[in-house]
């Protein structure tokens, strides 16, 4: 699925990130934090937007967050969206205490 | 999409895991290995399963597995098969240099 046009990848991208929030859980912070996760699907190029339980015992995150790109533009383009900067500005830094970010495309 | 059935929990499990070979990238030993690993989705309860190359910067992660059961009883059936504790002998841990295990589930 790799396409190189000029020095751009053309390829699909699913974007991941698992997390760990400041908030206890099933606390009223916890679930406020979650709902504004959610308004991320609504900003364009997100494609198939979860935000998801982490249900492992091997890691210490609690949720993840999942999300698919056409291409690594519509990616950068989300990353510079001001819904997303604001995002992360003024929710996810504050709130989260550990999360690491695992991007996959197809080999 | 959470049922709870007696004590087991009903739901669908997207396990995933991020890893680092000890091959050198391009390297016969590391497409040995990725062959082989496409061999899980052989066994049963295997769905939707995916090699894939992670291309993050901001982990050490080359390389990704992801797969969904559906459910925690067909979790633990692909871990005690014989093809997959084989796998797990003979290819994971001498050919892993590191991993991260991380299992979602609907909220």
């Amino acid at each position: 699925m790799t396409r190189t046009i000029g020095t751009v990848e053309q390829q699909r991208i699913r974007h991941t990130v698992a997390f760990r929030l400041r908030h206890a859980a099933g606390s009223p912070g916890e679930a406020a934090f979650l709902a504004e996760a959610e308004s991320l699907a609504a900003i364009p190029g997100v494609e198939d937007f979860e935000v998801l339980r982490q249900v492992g015992a091997k890691n210490d995150f609690a949720y993840g967050i999942s999300m698919e790109f056409a291409d690594q533009a519509a990616y950068d383009a989300y990353n510079g969206h001001p819904a997303h900067v604001r995002f992360v500005d003024e929710r996810w830094l504050p709130e989260v205490a550990e999360f690491l970010e695992i991007d996959y495309a197809e080999r």
